[in-house]
């Protein structure tokens, strides 16, 4: 089949699944933007930078598996890299690509603009390779294979992936392949395979404490069904970490908590590091993840299945793809019972304050926990909010979105815009500081734009709390300058229906819940909060943070260790 | 001398006559932000975001000659990353200070946050090499040396440095060097010096048609009031490279205009391309600045003298300071007369038009360029703008700041922030269009925080008009969201004195420029101008990057070629 390399392009990203585009024009990709405006079912989405539009790609793709990110050579995609890093730490696979100068220009080292004008068309390239899993410059002679290449990766890891598109090859047409993309993960060695799932089953079978221990990368593969399955089977008790909230049902009976080093109940800790059989499911024991590398886990008793590698009591087995393992494990494990289940309920009643009482997170988030609902997408900016929302349950069927490992402060506002896209049925409630929106309030723009209904909820603390809570609480440095935040959507030019509101008290707050449950539009909501109130977890976390990062020389220096109410919260 | 890490930097900024750093504070630059805080003649100005606080530090080092910028590893640093890249590019010294996790966290690999938690602490080095002339990784061993060869790196090319500074050495004590950092450029090797001298004085002597074609190095190594002696003494006629707005003083009678390739005027074309002895300082020959490469410079009647790099008559001399050159030349190169002045006066009389008329580019332009005075910085957004303002005579002692290479739009917003902290008394008048400003609107908010009196006119005409010129004048991806612009100061908390303006006609636009030009406020006017109106010159430019960009065949499928009118101005 004859196609031009663009349109070629667009029919692979279909083919992922992929109906719209993020990004920012500019003169390098404007001819490969026609292909698109030209096709049924891909929508160029334009945001208002190119940062907050690889945000919203990511949020695009934590939904939908897969999203698309368009930008201009040089300035358009230095732009967005923070944004592609992210995808790349925390395992969203995003599909960049970059217009880039005419071929003829590129092989002469012309001294175009949005280039150093030395000639280099090396360095782009260079910095994308550190934070993407496939990367390649499109010529008509290789744009057939390439584009299929660097998809089927991107597929495979789920790891952000580099094209480079010269402008002036968008309309040459091709010749392609007319098979669609292969969509199979690749096979797993037979034989390792047998041998892996002989030694788990029977590890299963003689364990007496088994326990699961679950991270974001069960979702991303699409296990999560296969691991409840699992564990309902066997009656094995299971934990998540911080980095993988709501992935797994956590109304569960099965379910154990939140496991994070020392810092977790002492019956997660328990039933983790006690264990005499551990299956650990792509678990990352970062700083936040592990209180600090407090995880104590015995490798003599640990199971890590990753896709592509699992270790057996430190034997390892490379190339076993997680779903076939999984999948013979849970056909050929026994059916294990036990008499009791091992957690009992942990659900709490509603506690109810005076609505006169000032606006703070211990009534928050207590408010917040009944406000959402089931199959809500919720999104919670890294620092106050991933932090308070990790703490509570979440209704079963929500999406719990954050960016807990990069952390990049702004990141859910345009992350916000891209989740939307991908599921609009859904209702969004997004969480985000102050501090975080005004990096990236401009997205709040192609929200209104698309006349999106998400509802916002913005905690006012004036400035940087986290921050503050590691060091500086009164530095100026923390401060920031104090927005109108309601009024935004009227610069903006809302048209559609919305509302905004400001709390202050309690019974403030129960009246707006009440109100934004039922209003079919965008809600904005400013909540005033006090400059150092913060979840106790996260205050905790701040000053483990600031004894870790400048060590106890500075630390002396310049901080007075706070004082903590004894800890009911562990996270 | 006894110093802590983080106050011997500071020590070492103020010496490059750095007085404020601009940035974002984040975990890893808490530590350092408390040394800044301390010091007396050091403050850092808080951004929005990175990207912003990068262009901030360029438009300061724009003015003042170098610049600080802090940021926090990874997160911060990519978000920056194409701040620093455009520095680099167009060769604007700012000193890039990235807290990165505590040394001993780095030298063991720790899975952190705000990292791709593989181990892997090289990638963000990685990518600043590309984009920065020196490079360090700070420890309490080699901080006392790295922090002076990297700043004096940065002194000798005047481009980007990139200083990683550990969270955890900032407040250890080391030994340092007393005496102030080394601020002299590295002397030339005095044969060579010689040789070159006298060659280039013979040659002067000898030329019928000696010219000079200054870029913008000549700025950035401050020679151009050696180079003005120069064209006096001995009446050789200057041209500029449009990359060098007003670095010259365009009223002088040797002025002969701006050398753009094809594209120049007549009389400036003939005098670079048949002069027998062309002088050249720093010329840069890039796609816009030389209207896609039509120049046509003759090896054998070209000096090209760049910042340790001559060439005369394609001979190398390797090594020479181009002011110890210049000064030499100056010296002893003979006085030379000629009859009459080159070039005749281009001052024209100022049109009047109907007060009714809508506003177009034909009425702004020359109705700013009476508005504009001596000593005001004037900032000139990429597109438009920066074409617009580069075709008319600006006041003699304006400095004009513009971003014409790199071209990253939304750079002049926070740009302007960084020039008023450079040079606070001066009127500084900025020109941006609505689709640039939506990427980096935010500044505004520090600008309104730090009550700075700015002009700003944004120039709304409902979209990317830069690039429907170039291609998809109809297509949806050219349209922004339109923004009530004047009502963002409010939304800002705009405590200080300011006032708005919405500008339709010739009338409104001569009356606001009268209140204006009286008004001690900041203000902010938006100029509502036709989607498709622009400068002459970009419709032209316009069209023939969408020839360059797209090559023939998509070039035939996607556009119509333009009409335009008989040409005037020719840039």
């Amino acid at each position: 089949m004859l196609i031009e390399i663009g349109r070629y392009l667009n029919k692979r990203l279909q083919q992922l699944g992929i109906y719209h585009i993020f990004g920012v024009p500019g003169d390098f990709n404007l001819s490969y933007l026609e292909q698109v405006e030209a096709e049924q079912d891909l929508e160029f989405v334009g945001n208002c930078n190119e940062l907050n539009a690889a945000y919203a790609a990511d949020g695009y793709a934590r939904i939908n598996g897969f999203s698309a990110l368009a930008t201009t050579y040089g300035v358009g995609d230095l732009s967005a890299i923070n944004g592609i890093a992210g995808a790349y730490t925390e395992n969203v696979a995003v599909v960049h690509i970059s217009g880039i100068p005419p071929l003829h220009a590129v092989k002469q080292g012309a001294l175009l603009h949005h280039t150093l004008v030395d000639g280099n068309y090396d360095n782009i390239m260079n910095c994308m390779k550190e934070f993407t899993v496939a990367q390649t410059r499109l010529t008509p002679a290789n744009a057939a294979s390439e584009i299929d290449r660097v998809l089927r990766q991107c597929f495979i890891e789920r790891r952000p992936v580099h094209i480079q598109l010269p402008s002036d090859i968008t309309h040459i047409k091709i010749e392609v392949n007319e098979q669609p993309l292969n969509l199979i993960q690749p096979k797993s060695d037979p034989e390792l395979l047998d041998d892996a799932v002989n030694k788990i089953v029977k590890a299963i079978a003689k364990a007496e404490r088994p326990a699961l221990l679950i991270d974001n990368e069960a979702q991303i593969f699409n296990v999560t069904d296969l691991l409840m399955d699992l564990a309902q089977k066997c009656s094995i008790p299971f934990a998540t970490l911080c980095t993988a909230k709501n992935i797994m049902d956590e109304s569960s009976p099965l379910f154990a908590g939140v496991y994070v080093g020392v810092a977790s109940q002492p019956s997660v800790k328990n039933l983790i590091e006690n264990s005499d059989c551990l299956i650990g499911i792509g678990p990352r024991f970062t700083d936040v993840g592990s209180a600090y590398f407090t995880h104590n886990i015995q490798p003599e008793h640990f199971i890590e299945i990753k896709q592509y590698d699992v270790n057996i009591f430190n034997q390892n087995f490379p190339g076993i793809d997680i779903t076939e393992l999984l999948t013979q494990i849970m056909e050929q494990v026994a059916i294990r019972k036990v008499s009791k289940p091992t957690l009992e309920p942990t659900e709490k009643k509603v506690e109810q304050f005076a609505s006169s009482r000032k606006l703070s997170h211990d009534i928050l988030w207590k408010y917040v926990s009944q406000f959402l609902k089931e199959d809500d997408v919720i999104i919670g900016e890294v620092g106050t909010s991933n932090t308070a929302l990790s703490g509570i349950r979440l209704p079963t069927t929500a999406k719990y979105i954050a960016q807990p490992i990069w952390g990049s402060i702004g990141y859910t506002l345009p992350a916000l815009l891209g989740s939307m896209f991908a599921a609009p049925k859904r209702r969004h409630v997004l969480f985000i500081g102050d501090g975080s929106i005004q990096l990236t309030m401009q997205e709040l723009s192609t929200i209104i734009r698309h006349d999106l209904k998400p509802v916002i909820f913005v905690l006012n603390n004036g400035g940087y709390t986290i921050e503050r809570l590691i060091l500086g609480e009164n530095s100026t440095y923390n401060d920031i300058q104090n927005w109108k935040y309601t009024e935004m959507i009227n610069v903006f030019n809302g048209k559609g229906a919305y509302d905004t509101f400001v709390v202050e008290t309690a019974g403030e707050l129960q009246n707006t819940l009440d109100k934004v449950s039922n209003y079919d539009g965008l809600a904005l909501i400013e909540l005033k909060l006090p400059a150092m109130d913060a979840p106790l977890a996260l205050q905790k976390f701040a000053d483990v943070v600031a004894r870790y990062d400048y060590g106890d020389l500075a630390y002396r220096k310049l901080k007075t260790p706070p004082q903590f109410a004894p800890c009911k919260d562990a996270i």
